[in-house]
């Protein structure tokens, strides 16, 4: 899907995990320049010989077609998440030396940031609510799933009966990649179009309002929506022999206190793709950059 | 996906062809009261013991739950679509016949029907333009896709060179199809997010604009893009091997004039679903209206 | 899957239909070089322009690494299998110009055949019992039964339930292509170690031996067991709406005069793959062949 | 696939691990009289409520349709294989407290079992060496191999390439489970109607003779063939970064010791089924044990 882009660009990423190591190695692989700020020790040895791993903002040029921050920015809302680096770079530190001539991708963008990059002139882009992002991101997030279920049951997922609630992104690539393990896949949704989609891809399928009369069947529930799905009510019909992976980002779908009451197991899986394929996941945010870097060429 | 509806309906369905025939008889099997108005000869025999056949609109009750209209409700502006019957029904003759009460659920609604319906008072429904319709409806389009590229080549499917171009409903679900049964399926789409669509399905992919430097090497291609997609230059480079199926409703996705002087092979394929699975069509309408009326109820 | 061939071969092709014209255009485009005898008229200009057509055995070289008869090699007993030639040659004239120093390659090779080789001092090679011509014909003939069904059912394969009866090479491939299409499979053998592997391929599986309690929800069924398997019993248990498609060779699975009697649709399909896919058929005989001869060599 | 049996059974399980507790519970739940010994401490409250929990031979009967060894029946040559009890439990002691009978139905048999059986008098099986057994193990061998895959590359398995070497019942399933997850999935075999196999079923194959030519290019190396396949010259074109897990039972199919000095990780992982998915693999075990009970019960 990478596509042929004419020109090479000069970018400057700053900070982030073994994602960001991944998609500064695969931007220098494509002939681009690029400068790598924010990782120190044994982690400098991963990046590629082509990097240019500079330790200070003074090191660096005044230009670039975009200067990167990581996915997310922050964690503490103040320093830049760099936990790869022996210091903190300050969010601010980051900003004045910026110049207004670049643009900044950022991922996770707050209202912080976004009055930051304003107040410094600087046009700023969320790469991580990019859609092609959210989308390919579902990939891993999908095989870490099915790896915690493999890993957190006794049995085969292979002919267990699997539900997914949800028919969004990770709804739709987890159904699909359970379906070719072999699982019986269910899914759930709330929609008709949703309900017609899973039916059309081959699931059986139950809208969400008569869950209650089939989740008791189930060896393991997924759930992808991130609001209160299965409270006191559907985890009453639920075997404690059932596992439950909730894929819902905060504040998930799952009744957890009566849960962990009836003895149920939920694990909640958050973050997936840093955690079980970075080098995917960093692949994805490279992508994701050169495509907002061409539209942004486009689009003058 | 059928919910189950607490109360059985009171239905009339005027008109149509087999696919209506096989909706009457889901919906009266279902145990709901349906009369059916706009069949004769032989294709009554069709008809499940249960339905009540009627001749005119004399013989019809007043109120309904809905009465049902054909896809499309008219082929002519002028006469409802009914090709199973001996008489012309005027579409006039229709709405003066309907009671205020009654909702009109009805197939390709235009200006014209529209207006009809509000001086008459009655409210009308365009159940062919319902997500869940057009979701499913992918399927029996995907199938007779797929079965007239078995008939028109001389070669598998199965390792074959599939190129499907848009990744909307059918675009999804025929290259899932293709895949399944084991030809080599890229996706062609012009959004990024179509394209990590098709990438985290596993399908190879390649955007719209980059389309000329690869479509030569596809032993068949599969459009779905309702606009001029395989022009004069995209067909400059299209082997006369190649089999084209535009799937595209009008004004269609290929210079047809051109590929013909060319000697390239395409085939216009539409209302697929009537034509090559008029019961699962059937099932498809039916279900999709009882989910209409089911909606109606909720909302008051 | 072909295999790289160190050396070129000189080779003569005698007789057969549309699949050896695609044989000899393949193994010609290879580097081989090919001799055609038994294609007349419209035909010849199929063939590759590096082919060089012979109208009569004294146009012949005394010697080829192979000479390669139809599939079958005859169909009445005395003359070879020439549909596209405008005259018989009789199988004595084939023999008697082929120099004892050459290797005969033939399809369906009977006792008459055998012994006339034998007569003449020449060894005989059946390719048509090789196990990967078989194995890889079971692509074509499992396509071209899904064609069939849909080309004989007013409903998808998507959601329809099908029997396979039998998991030799056509079931097994059958099956798979079924469910990648979204039908729901059920597998049927006589053997627990083909049940298993229908459900380790995550199909539903009924052993021949309790087929009389489920065989009435079946929308089709193919039956590629060349026994009397769908008997009167069986038969009084199946709907007049099922469809049944024989796949197998004589004397075929069904009771061909009961089933109708009861007025149930049998289409007792033989010899798909040159029907629906003489190409990939004609690929599959040419790599065959290649392969026969890469182990004659190396067993010296 | 489980074929109902007529009658229940009388059987007397001695030993084995939580594959055997899982068998026995089944074996309960489906009816049939089941004693059990050789299971002490917190492991019996897994024994369902209906199992007769004995603790010596001297509680047990004298007749059972047939007495269960574990799988493997031995790990030491003289002891039952009772991991899961306080104390061990000699051969001898066995075959002196079984009655002539019995039949008696182990795992792995050798000589040995084989010899001691004899001298008693005693009917013996191998349910281990059962063709459905074997072929239905290979489902959770195959998800134990992915599972470690996805546990051990920073990648995901979907997009990425693997190689299944041999197509046997674990290469079968391994690559249609890879190919299922969204992986670019390579077949190698010896036999060209393996290749063929694999050709048929979507996936790309290549010869082991050419194997040195391709080998390069993969991320992941699943080894099936109990034989030296990946040796010094393989491994010398394999990428450090490539992950090889070997399945083959003993010697296995690489050479560890050249890939440890080359620092190509080799994870020889066997066993799998008792250690990802004990259920299942006791599921196996209790259907192939009614399996044989059935065929010896038809056979007189």
């Amino acid at each position: 899907m990478m596509k042929s882009s004419t020109k090479t660009k000069k970018l400057l990423f700053v900070g982030g995990d073994l994602r960001q190591i991944r998609a500064i190695n695969e931007a220098s692989k494509l002939g681009n320049t690029v400068y790598a700020l924010g990782f120190g020790g044994e982690c400098t040895q991963k990046l590629w010989e082509d990097v240019r791993i500079i330790d200070d903002f003074s090191e660096s040029d005044d230009t670039y077609h975009a200067v990167v921050l990581p996915l997310p920015y922050t964690t503490d809302g103040k320093s830049l998440n760099t936990p790869l680096f022996e210091r903190k770079i300050m969010l601010t530190e980051v900003f004045e030396n910026i110049s207004p001539k670049n643009k900044v991708l950022a991922g996770r963008c707050d209202a912080r940031i976004k009055t930051m990059a304003e107040t410094h002139g600087i046009t700023l882009v969320d790469y991580s609510c990019r859609e092609e992002l959210a989308m390919l991101n579902a990939v891993p997030t999908a095989e870490g799933a099915i790896q915690i279920a493999m890993e957190e049951t006794p049995f085969t997922l292979h002919a267990s009966n699997c539900l997914v609630i949800g028919c969004g992104r990770i709804g739709k690539i987890l159904s699909k990649m359970l379906d070719g393990i072999g699982a019986k896949v269910t899914v759930s949704a709330r929609k008709n179009r949703d309900l017609a989609y899973g039916m059309a891809m081959g699931f059986e399928t139950v809208p969400i309002s008569q869950l209650s009369g089939e989740i008791g069947k189930f060896d393991i529930i997924f759930n992808t929506v991130p609001s209160m799905i299965l409270d006191f009510d559907l985890l009453s019909k639920i075997s404690k022999k059932t596992l439950i992976i909730d894929l819902a980002s905060k504040p998930g779908g799952v009744d957890f206190d009566e849960a962990r009451r009836r003895g149920i197991k939920v694990i909640w899986a958050l973050s997936l793709p840093g955690k079980v394929a970075p080098n995917t996941a960093g692949d994805i945010i490279c992508s994701t950059i050169f495509n907002i870097l061409e539209e942004m060429e486009m689009n003058g």
